[in-house]
């Protein structure tokens, strides 16, 4: 059976070595010093380790279970949901008027990794209720706000996104659930969602559904699409539950994984519902909501990966099978174990180095989030913008390749359902799929992000990466192992772009046929750039004389690896996009 | 629900366009006339259609059990293991002398391609017990073979192979199964073997174990392993079933895939065995059928791919979603195909690429065996040993991947059970583990395959594509799709081969640290190769006049798709093993 032990220290390093937190300068981050974040880790690790791990095995094997309209989930999923909510933890960063904690959108992803490595299935439940929240304190009138947010807050009530149909998820512009409104100001809704997470459960006394539907008479495709709020029950005045709405569960998908969170078929027969936001305006609302809602999934890829990553290390350590070519390391046993192998290591480091390099990048785009929100900055928020869809797609990928490469670690132990490996991978696989397909986030990224402002995001990407190569370079520890391979790397995503900005121009094919590879080497580029100021942070660590000093110098061996073996990747995605779209489009339909 | 449409056209253009098998002078071949494989493949693709893969979901589904010491397989997988052994497709390549057919290996691997790829758990039970036959047919007395193959060929045994225990896979020399001589020359065997796929079936009335075990007293390690046949019930004189023997199923393995095979725990509780060839060289009997093994599990990954990549095809050609940015292309519809799609597209040529390259690569390693083997060649012999890792490496690797990719061209149908992609990526794991790690492999080909012979295998390789790309050069067709790339790829290749060679004597980590890379450096020049040859034969028989040009056509472009879009990693591949050792060994296991 698998376990977990929270990384807090690596956490901490983030936090404080790399992105210096407490100086920074965002409003509310003067809180987050050391000690506070120390002691906020500890407190979520002990119940991610203790309560929310030991039942990620049990999910996956009970799965969820309809009955009379009534999901049940999980054993011990109730139990586990009632201790996060008294902990505070649903609403760690919501605003205190509505009976949030009020911290910064990093410190919740802090936390919320520790949760999500720990049981991917559980938190979705909470995770998909803080997006409807979001979506409601962001857009929702002052009535929704007092009505929802403290109920969702305290856990009493669950939230869910409506807005896949059958025949449509990525082409929203496609779907048909109407809104009809009514005298009173309501809508009524009718319809079908699938794929909804959470959409009926037994965690909550009450289910609060955001809903994407059409009102008829309105414009065509994705600008007649409105924002709807579709209570299960509908909330009374005082705030108790009223009548039941017409909305409910018609069925579970079967699936390959998460099996612990229900994924439900929403059926709207004349529901209730009100219009949150403005008619018309319901894409929009959605945007707004889509960096963070994509930074979390982000964060889901080297969750799944850093929990199989440290159960394929004590694998290793303690499997016993062939001998050290460089000679015997337990002569006094009958192999040694097999993590003297240089293959096994090399699958090891790459999981490490992987893990450790997605979780500077997602902490990053938190900051960048607080900055944008906390401190008004446009910049900041340009740049998140830009970041999220590399963030999505790389990381999920690379989360799923590091689940991979950790079941590879185990051998056939890693193909059985005994050692639990292979749940991560299955977990981890729908990361690359929901809340925009990856290859979504390509388009995402080469369609709308890099010319984004002219193009002066992505230079002012560019130019972040130079004047750090360029403060650092008299810094001979960093140079040869960190500065000189991100500066290639960079040179050869430069060398991407421009393709991009001088053949998208004449043929829209050749830059939409290498978005996948430009979102890999914008991902390479990404982690190499947390990778150097990692690096930079642990040299200055060790010129201070930190205590453990055993872990600085690990972190700039991992990160030497990073950027020896992960970013000569760069190379091979410049080719592919530089090969242009022919290769890619030279088949009729008819002829695959 | 899955679909499967047998590739009965790409399997002929390889067999008589590629490697023009009837001219080939292979003692056998002379018969293996376009009409006649036609004839085989087409039975044989209708028993994989229409027999075993309606099967392929329902073996998912109800897996194993096992009842009172007896396994009982998914329903309708007793009927089909009837019809294939009415067939005569159990013993296809086998010996006449003992029922078989006398075909080549070629042929059978063709057809088992196509029963592998309807049905990977059904086919394992096929597989394992021609590879225990092989072993016998290999190895044992006249009275062994006369005795079990003619039973196992007609199918109504099956065979086994035992050699993993619970403290060692890999490592075999620390085996404890003990084989205690009795003075009938029989031996009395002790021991617990796992993941014995198929170890307890209902399939067949008798089931023929073959089970690597020491003779105490023996030489220690490796060195002191012999191999034994120990049948479920002891055979009688007449050939009639008598004595049940004590080995027994001691419990079924959980796992993430394959469910309709039965993974065994085997206990020998002093079952009567015979030894099978001379005493302490089980290893040996088991190296000289490893080539045969290695083969059919290469043949998994790309199968599992290729219905992966057919079921994604026909919902990218069936599913509305978005339109086609150079303009409608179903303008009476709500949106077009997504097949219309670049980043669709690049999925599916990645896929279609990988696919029909491995099948071309592996049908090349079935002639060079029949070549070995029927006409004695030597150089045949050492170049399927040494690219065998190769192509059970990388091939698998890019098995599970064209899966992955596959479930990615249906977004989120991917992961659900429903559309069945995702079993293709659950079974086409395991080709990963089993028969040697891909780990393994990579050890295989670097520390013995690569300075086999002198290192002389590896020089007639590149020596091989040399020639053929100056033979070639002429044609203009060719040169920039195929020849250039080539040439580039089969560089990298030789690049890695001499740093190899210069690195490994003064320091074998650098070797091993690399050898994964080199591993899939190689398997994409060799894929690469196999292209150009494919690409050659198109553009031969387009000169000639071939009625199905598009055909043809079709399968130049996709061709130049894998060399402008799949070589380019040859570059990354070298990059990694050129940073050498360093990275890979820097951290003390204590330090991960």
């Amino acid at each position: 059976m698998a376990t977990y032990t929270p990384p807090v220290k690596d956490q901490q390093f983030i936090l404080h070595d790399v992105l210096k937190v407490s100086e920074s300068g965002i409003p509310g981050y003067d809180e987050l010093d050391r000690d506070f974040t120390q002691a906020v880790l500890d407190e979520a690790g002990k119940i991610a380790a203790n309560v929310l791990q030991p039942l990620n095995k049990v999910g996956d094997e009970q799965g969820c279970v309809l009955e009379n309209g009534v999901v049940r989930t999980p054993e011990g999923f109730k139990d586990a949901w009632q201790q996060m909510s008294e902990g505070g933890w649903m609403g760690l960063d919501a605003s205190p008027d509505y009976g949030g904690q009020g911290m910064p959108h990093l410190l919740n992803t802090a936390t919320g990794e520790l949760f999500s490595t720990a049981n991917m299935a559980f938190q979705m439940y909470v995770g998909l209720s803080h997006g409807a929240a979001s979506a409601l304190a962001a857009h929702g009138s002052e009535e929704q706000k007092a009505t929802y947010l403290p109920k969702i807050y305290s856990g009493e009530w669950s939230g869910t996104m409506n807005l896949t149909e059958p025949h449509c998820g990525t082409d929203l512009g496609l779907i048909r659930t109407k809104a009809e409104p009514q005298d009173d100001g309501s809508y009524r809704i009718t319809g079908q969602k699938i794929w909804i997470s959470g959409g009926e459960n037994d965690l909550s006394e009450n289910i609060i559904h955001l809903v994407l539907a059409k009102i008829p008479g309105g414009p065509e495709g994705i600008k007649g699409i409105s924002l709807f709020v579709v209570p299960k029950f509908l909330p009374k005045e005082d705030g108790t539950l009223g009548d039941r709405n017409a909305v409910s569960c018609g069925g579970l998908e079967e699936k390959m994984g998460i099996h612990g969170n229900a994924t439900c078929v929403m059926n709207y027969d004349g529901a209730t519902g009100w219009l949150v936001g403005d008619e018309n305006k319901g894409m929009r609302a959605m945007f707004t909501m889509m960096n963070e809602a994509r930074l979390s999934v982000a964060l889901q890829g080297y969750t799944q990966g850093e929990v199989a990553y440290q159960n394929a290390l004590g694998f290793a350590r303690d499997r016993l099978q062939g001998r050290d070519v460089t000679g015997a390391q337990a002569p006094d046993k009958p192999a040694d174990p097999i993590i003297v192998h240089p293959d096994v290591r090399r699958g090891l480091m790459d999981q490490k180095s992987l893990v450790e390099g997605g979780r500077a990048l997602v902490y990053w785009g938190a900051e960048l989030i607080d900055r944008s929100h906390r401190a008004n900055d446009d910049k900041a928020e340009a740049m998140i913008s830009l970041l999220i869809p590399v963030m999505k797609g790389f990381l999920t990928d690379k989360g799923f390749e590091t689940c991979v490469l950790a079941q590879q670690t185990l051998g056939g132990s890693g193909f059985t359902r005994e050692w639990g490996i292979e749940q991560f991978v299955r977990d981890a696989r729908i990361a690359m799929i929901y809340e925009g397909t990856n290859g979504i986030q390509s388009l995402d990224l080469v369609g709308r992000k890099l010319p984004m402002n002219g193009g002066q995001t992505m230079m002012a990407f560019f130019e972040m990466v130079k004047t750090f190569i360029k403060e650092n370079e008299g810094n001979e520890e960093l140079k040869s192992g960190f500065l000189d391979p991100l500066k290639a790397a960079s040179k050869d995503l430069q060398a991407a772009a421009m393709y991009f900005m001088q053949e998208g121009m004449k043929n829209p094919l050749n830059a939409l046929a290498g978005s996948y590879d430009f979102m890999h080497l914008f991902g390479h580029v990404a982690v190499g750039f947390m990778w150097a100021r990692m690096g930079k942070a642990a040299t200055e660590a060790l010129d201070a004389g930190a205590s453990d000093a055993e872990f600085y110098r690990t972190k700039i061996a991992t990160g030497r690896y990073y950027m020896a073996r992960q970013l000569p990747a760069t190379g091979m995605h410049l080719a592919r996009i530089q090969s242009g779209a022919e290769p890619v489009m030279a088949l009729d339909a008819a002829n695959f």
